[in-house]
């Protein structure tokens, strides 16, 4: 089994910074700006982090619920062209890294590991799959989960408008009522890896 | 992305050899020995094969199905400090290899891949979780799901009171229902390959 090291919680510092909106105002908007981007460069690849901290040596997922609403991992959609593990970091850079440059040292800088699951987009519409549905040629989007590293202390800056929430993996297993098929199936993911509780 | 090939079902050549019945006739007997064990063996280990196989260029789970009813993977518990990859071999060739051993040869022998999942029995009943329960200290099973590669072709022979069925993840995904947990949660575990699909 690969190992991997979590540590607590509180060996973390989470500041605020300025609110990250919404790029658009509702679903429709966002599926139609899909289909306008795909036109133009092709299937959109996103890219999202599934960092993972303990509570008495239990495993939680960090995310990110947006107005007290919606759970989603930090995570955005990579340029055309644009590696997927540079792009990574710095989507988590832009979404939760420290405002203030002096905590950016490379002792605490995020290490992407391996990718835990990829999700695909059939069609312009809200559903993904983990797989590529039967007769489908051209995805409109993939989504890797990528299993990033976190060191063992950081200073997080989290938008104004979110809250960074510790789930713990009991939470998270057998819940895609509240969590959604995607998130609620990290729990599947990640119990392939035999976890070192360090302080 | 780690990439795995995949065969045609039709690559595999299917027979039939005598039955291998349920070792325990109810849950509430096979739970009584699991506890038996545990007081002489400490935790059981089990290995599940997950092996994969394409039709249509979509990935299709193996697994067998007893009684015209529940559904398994190939798999059994180890003897204590087995081996888990060797242990697999052997329960792979007891349960589906074929009974002629001149298609036992070394070009189409079972290659075992990466650990999957892994499932914990926190105490001597029938539910399973991705993870050990918090507060957990001494879990009474420890499943491991391997990816076991399919050589190109091969011959397998099915106990007579099983049925060996080919199920594409399309028909597994999100339908923990009829699959339970487990094996509806195959499809996520295997999103992260990147399959080539051969003839
Ligand atoms: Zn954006
Ligand atoms: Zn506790
Ligand atoms: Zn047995
Ligand atoms: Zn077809």
């Amino acid at each position: 089994m690969p190992e991997a090291t979590l540590y607590p919680l509180e060996n973390y510092t989470f500041g605020a910074k300025d609110a990250q909106p919404e790029e658009d105002p509702s679903v429709a908007t966002r599926l139609k700006r899909l289909e306008h981007d795909f036109e133009t460069q092709g299937m959109r690849r996103t890219v999202e982090a599934v960092l993972v901290v303990h509570q008495h040596n239990h495993p939680h997922v960090l995310m990110l619920q947006i107005a007290n609403a919606f759970f989603k991992l930090p995570g955005h959609y990579l340029k055309p062209g644009q590696d997927e593990q540079d792009g990574l970091k710095e989507v988590l850079n832009h979404r939760i890294g420290s405002t203030d440059p002096n905590d950016n040292v490379a002792e605490q800088d995020w290490v992407i590991g391996e990718c835990l699951s990829t999700w695909w987009r059939p069609n312009f519409e809200s559903y993904m799959y983990p797989y590529v549905p039967a007769h489908i040629t051209s995805p409109k989007e993939k989504k890797m989960l990528y299993f990033v590293h976190m060191p063992p202390n950081k200073v997080l800056s989290v938008p104004k408008n979110m809250k960074l929430l510790a789930v713990p993996l009991f939470e998270l297993y057998d819940n895609s009522a509240r969590y959604g098929a995607q998130l609620s199936a990290i729990a599947h993911l990640l119990s392939r890896y035999d976890f070192n509780y360090s302080n």
